[in-house]
């Protein structure tokens, strides 16, 4: 398989950054092309501007998507995003690593879905969810979580985990045509020893190791 | 009342920016002292990094929670997000004013959420949920959409927009202790013509003159 991996952490000896780590190593091992894009390393500007684009489609009036669809069809992406898209497209697998942020995404990777998962190319003109751009890719979120597993239990605080990361998994890699593979959760890894850490990263490894034939989720609307 | 407005839209002339707009001079005529944050307009920045703060409780190891609070009982952020602090403190009413993308913040306000609202200051230490640091403070988002309100719907292929807010409503605004008031939300403003988009702007600035005396929203966790 081709497999990217778009890891957004700033902190290169965290937990979710070990995580990666394990997957790049796994995942070579097993024979698999594997492609790192470490948005903090690069300096990834989450921002959607005209920068995103070379030329505009209307140069009076800031339209994202009418500017996304009219790059999609003119190859006039900027490089920082036309080389996400390569990438993307090339993956049969994109695992997402990062640590859960306001139960979501760090900005620095909701600003990748907003600048490489483009109206035009991924979606829009009927290609949305089973006929989604993306479709024949598969997508993983690789996460860590501050607070342990019983916040996000029943009667925990939080809300549950499906629940929370549905926005994404539903509404954004679902959306754009992935097939979604179940949340790889670390729960609270700074709250523990060496040893948990090292439990988990065992359990993650052993799970890359079945992951090129795992069953994608089955995912409806969420609160419909 | 003192009112802050966190703007994000790239384009002054979108109709995320009318809803700000027409916020401003309605609020303002009532008396209240508003203030904005334009994150486009003042090329905030969305990524979490050192560059938060003006020193370091760890230069090896870089904890993103655990410099803010540090930061918090030290004086120790960075201009940019100390200014938003002391907006955001000075408060009593927040408006969110946005496009939703990928069914959540534009990247540029998510960083907003992950720079400012800050472990220490805003949580924390029991400050959580009722006992939030912004107790006493109401929050609200106003939102445009690309889709129509169907999409949202029962059937609808999107999702319901409670489910797809509730890490925002619940486990960001009213975990930060904010009492959350109900959105408002403009549903594919750019698929109406003229005509509808003033019908929505009446409607909004009309519940704007109520605003003060709203109640909010009776939220929980979601998915529990």
């Amino acid at each position: 398989m081709n497999v990217l991996i778009v890891h957004a952490h700033p902190e290169p000896r965290s937990f979710a950054s070990a995580l990666k780590d394990a997957a790049v190593s796994e995942l070579t091992a097993a024979g698999h092309a594997v492609t790192v894009s470490d948005l903090y390393a690069t300096g990834f500007d989450p921002r959607v501007s005209r920068a995103d684009f070379t030329g505009a489609a209307d140069p009076a009036y800031f339209e994202p998507q009418r500017e996304q669809q009219d790059a999609s069809e003119h190859d006039g992406f900027a490089p920082d995003v036309k080389a996400e898209l390569e990438r993307l497209f090339a993956a049969d697998l994109v695992l997402f690593t990062f640590p859960l942020w306001w139960f979501s995404v760090p900005a620095i990777l909701k600003g990748w879905f907003d600048r490489v998962l483009v109206m035009g190319a991924v979606y829009g003109a009927g290609k949305v969810h089973d006929t989604g751009g993306l479709g024949g890719r598969r997508a993983l979120l690789v996460l860590t979580t501050g607070g342990l597993a019983t916040g996000y239990g029943p009667g925990g605080r939080n809300g549950s985990l499906p629940a929370l990361l549905a926005p994404i998994q539903w509404g954004t890699l679902h959306f754009s045509g992935f097939e979604v593979l179940a949340p790889f959760v670390a729960y609270g890894p700074a709250r523990g020893g060496d040893d948990d850490r090292a439990a988990v990263l065992t359990v993650w490894r052993e799970r890359l190791r079945g992951i090129e034939h795992e069953t994608p989720e089955r995912l409806a609307p969420p609160g419909a």
